[in-house]
C-alpha cells in the first residue's frame, strides 16, 4: 500500500518529468534529473532514520533475499562464525543462505515455542569470536517483532524489511540494516542497505562487482544502472513520511493501530486468539485464529465482501493476518475492528 | 527511451489499475492482477524472440552486472574453463566477474585493434574442454556488434543488454542469453535471463537462493517479490513491439536507422570518421569522431541547442555516440543526419 498522494504525484509526472520532455524512467542514471532524485532519497533515509556519518546508504536490487547472502559474503570469512536469532520463516531463509559463506549457528531458537515470541537479550547464547548476530526485527508470517535489541558486544545485522521506518534503529549496535522496499518504503525492486563504513574495510573473499558493498558505496549505488522508478517513488514516500512527522510519528501510529486490533482480540473472550505473547506481538502483522477453520473461512469470505482483502494468514500457519504497514490509515484499522466485533457478535 | 504510447497507458493506469481500486505496484506479487501481467510478459518474450521450449525465461534484478557473476556461478565449476570474446568495455567486466568462479580465458582479443571490430567465427581460438564461450552481442562504448554468432561446438552465453529484441537469437547455439532491460525493453531494475533448461540440471557449487537460476525457474521468477513495475512496463513495450511487427521489423528499422548515419559519415570526405570496420559496426550505437576535439565540443554544444542530447561519447573513448535503440523513431535519426550535414557544410 502506498499513500495516494504519492501515487497521484507519480502519475502526474510520469510522461513529462518536470518539463524535461521525457519521463524520469527514461533519464540517464548519471544525468542531473536522476542525480537529484537519488541524492534526495539518500538524504531522507539519513534524516528520517537518524543514520550517523559512520554508515553508508546503498540502493540495491534483489530484495532482502539477495542480502541474506550478501551480508555474509561481505562480513564473514569462511573461518568465522556468525549467530542468528531464529525467529521464524525469514530468519530461517537468512540462516540457510548465509551458511553458504561461513559457520552460522542458532543463538536463540523459537522453534519449540512455535515462533510465538522473540527472545529478551539475556536469552541469546553467543559463542566466543562471533563476527555478528543476525536478527529479523519483524516476522511477517509469525507476527512477532524483536522488542529487545541485543546489546551483547557483538555487532548486529538486521533484516528490517517489514518494519523499516516504523521504529528507530540503535546504530551504535549495528553493522548492517537491510530490507526490501515493498512493505514500508515503496515499490518492489529496491533494497535499502545501510552499512557501517568500517565493514567495507574488511575483505573476507573475492567478490564479483554487484555483490561487493564496497563497489556500491564508492559509486553512490551507481556502478551500474539502479532501479530508477522504485527509488524515485521511495523518495516520494520518504518525503511524505517526513511531512507527516517522521519515524516518531509512524511508530506512535503503529502502536495505536495494532493496539486497536489486539484490544479487540483480547476482549473477545477467546473467540479471537492471538498466539503471540505480549511484548513480542508485531506492530505490522497482527495474526490471530478463530475457534475453527470453518469460521476462519467464513470470516475471510465475509470480510472480502466488505472490501477487507489480503487477510489470509500465510499458508504455512493458516488463520488470519492483518498487515498494517506505515501507509495504512487508522480508518482501515477501525473498519476491520468493527467488522471483527460484528462477526463475533453473530457467530459466538 | 520508451514509446510514448507505453508511457501514456502506464500513466493512465497508475493510481487505479483496471478498476481494482489500487495501483498495480501495490498488488501482491502472488495475486491475480500481477499474475496476469507477469505471465503475459513471459509469453511475449517467448513469442517475439521465438524462444524454444527447451529454455526458461527469468525476470531478475541486479542488471547485466549481476549476470556477469551469476552465469559463471550457475554454469562453471571451479575446475572448468570458460572462454570470452574480449570485444570491449562490457566484455571486460563480464570477464573479471566470471573469473571469480572459474578459469576464464580470452579466446579472441580486440585490444590491439582498439576494439574497432569483432571477430569472425574462425578467428576465435578455443581450448579443449571449454564449458562455454561468453559473447557481448553489442558494445555500447566501442560501437561494435558481433555479426557472426560463433558455431564452434561450445555453447554460447550472451550479454544482449544493448541489442535485445533488435535481432533474432540462434537458440541452438545458446546456453544463456541475458540483458538489462533499460536499453531495449523497459525501465531499469529488470534483467531478462533466458536459460537452457538442461543447464539447470548442473550444480557446480552451493548457491544461496537468489543467485541460483534453478530457484527462479522453479518459481516462475517469484520465489521472492519481483520488480513489479519494470516488468509491467516491459510487458507493455513487448506488446508494442508485437503490434509494430516484432523483431523482424525492429531489425529492419535498426539497419535503416544506422545506415542513414553511417552513410552520412562515409560521404563526409573524412570530416566525420567512424573507427569501426564494416560488418562490425553497431546498429545501436553509432560512434564517430570529428577532425579535432574543439570541433567535437562545438558539435555537441550546437546539437544540444537543437534538442539533440546525449551524444557525448563515453569518457573512456571520447568523440560522439548516437544511440539508436528500438524506440527511436526514424525522424530522430533524420534530424541528427540533417544536423550533421549542416554542421559539416559550415565547418569543413
Amino acid at each position: 500500500m502506498l499513500p495516494v498522494e504519492v501515487l497521484e504525484e507519480t502519475q502526474s509526472e510520469l510522461v513529462n518529468y518536470k518539463n524535461s520532455g521525457m519521463s524520469l524512467i527514461e533519464c540517464s542514471h548519471r544525468g542531473p534529473h536522476y542525480d537529484e532524485v537519488h541524492n534526495e532519497a539518500v538524504g531522507l533515509v539519513k534524516e528520517l532514520l537518524r543514520v550517523p556519518d559512520e554508515f553508508g546508504i546503498l540502493f540495491l536490487q534483489g530484495g532482502a533475499t539477495l542480502q541474506f547472502a550478501m551480508t555474509a559474503m561481505n562480513l564473514l570469512a569462511p573461518s568465522q562464525k556468525a549467530a542468528i536469532v531464529h525467529s521464524g520463516h525469514w530468519a530461517n531463509l537468512a540462516m540457510k543462505d548465509s551458511q553458504v559463506y561461513g559457520n552460522v549457528y542458532i543463538a536463540w531458537d523459537g522453534t519449540d515455542d512455535q515462533f510465538s515470541r522473540t527472545p529478551s537479550e539475556n536469552e541469546i547464547e553467543l559463542q566466543p569470536d562471533t563476527r555478528y548476530l543476525h536478527i529479523t526485527t519483524n516476522e511477517t508470517i509469525g507476527g512477532v517483532r524483536l522488542y529487545d535489541w541485543p546489546d551483547l558486544g557483538v555487532p548486529l545485522v538486521g533484516d528490517m524489511s517489514s518494519d523499516y521506518f516504523s521504529r528507530h534503529i540503535p546504530w551504535n549496535l549495528m553493522d548492517v540494516a537491510y530490507g526490501g522496499a515493498q512493505k514500508n518504503l515503496g515499490p518492489s525492486g529496491l533494497t535499502l542497505v545501510i552499512v557501517r563504513k568500517s565493514v567495507l574495510e574488511t575483505h573476507p573473499r573475492d567478490l564479483p562487482t554487484y555483490l561487493d558493498y564496497r563497489v556500491h558505496y564508492a559509486t553512490n549505488s551507481r556502478f551500474n544502472t539502479p532501479a530508477i522508478f522504485p527509488i524515485y517513488v521511495a523518495g516520494k514516500v520518504l518525503k511524505w513520511y517526513k511531512d507527516k512527522g517522521g519515524v516518531d510519528e509512524f511508530e506512535k501510529l503503529s502502536i495505536a493501530r495494532c493496539a486497536h486490533l489486539y484490544g479487540m482480540i483480547d476482549a473477545s473472550n477467546g473467540f479471537y486468539n492471538c498466539p503471540v505473547e505480549g511484548e513480542s506481538r508485531s506492530r505490522m502483522n497482527v495474526v490471530f485464529r478463530l475457534p475453527n477453520e470453518g469460521l476462519e473461512s467464513k470470516f475471510l469470505a465475509d470480510a472480502e465482501l466488505q472490501g477487507l482483502v489480503n487477510l489470509t494468514g500465510h499458508r504455512s500457519v493458516g488463520g488470519i493476518r492483518a498487515s498494517i504497514y506505515n501507509s495504512m490509515p487508522m480508518e482501515g484499522v477501525e473498519k476491520l475492528a468493527n467488522f471483527m466485533d460484528n462477526f463475533r457478535a453473530s457467530h459466538s
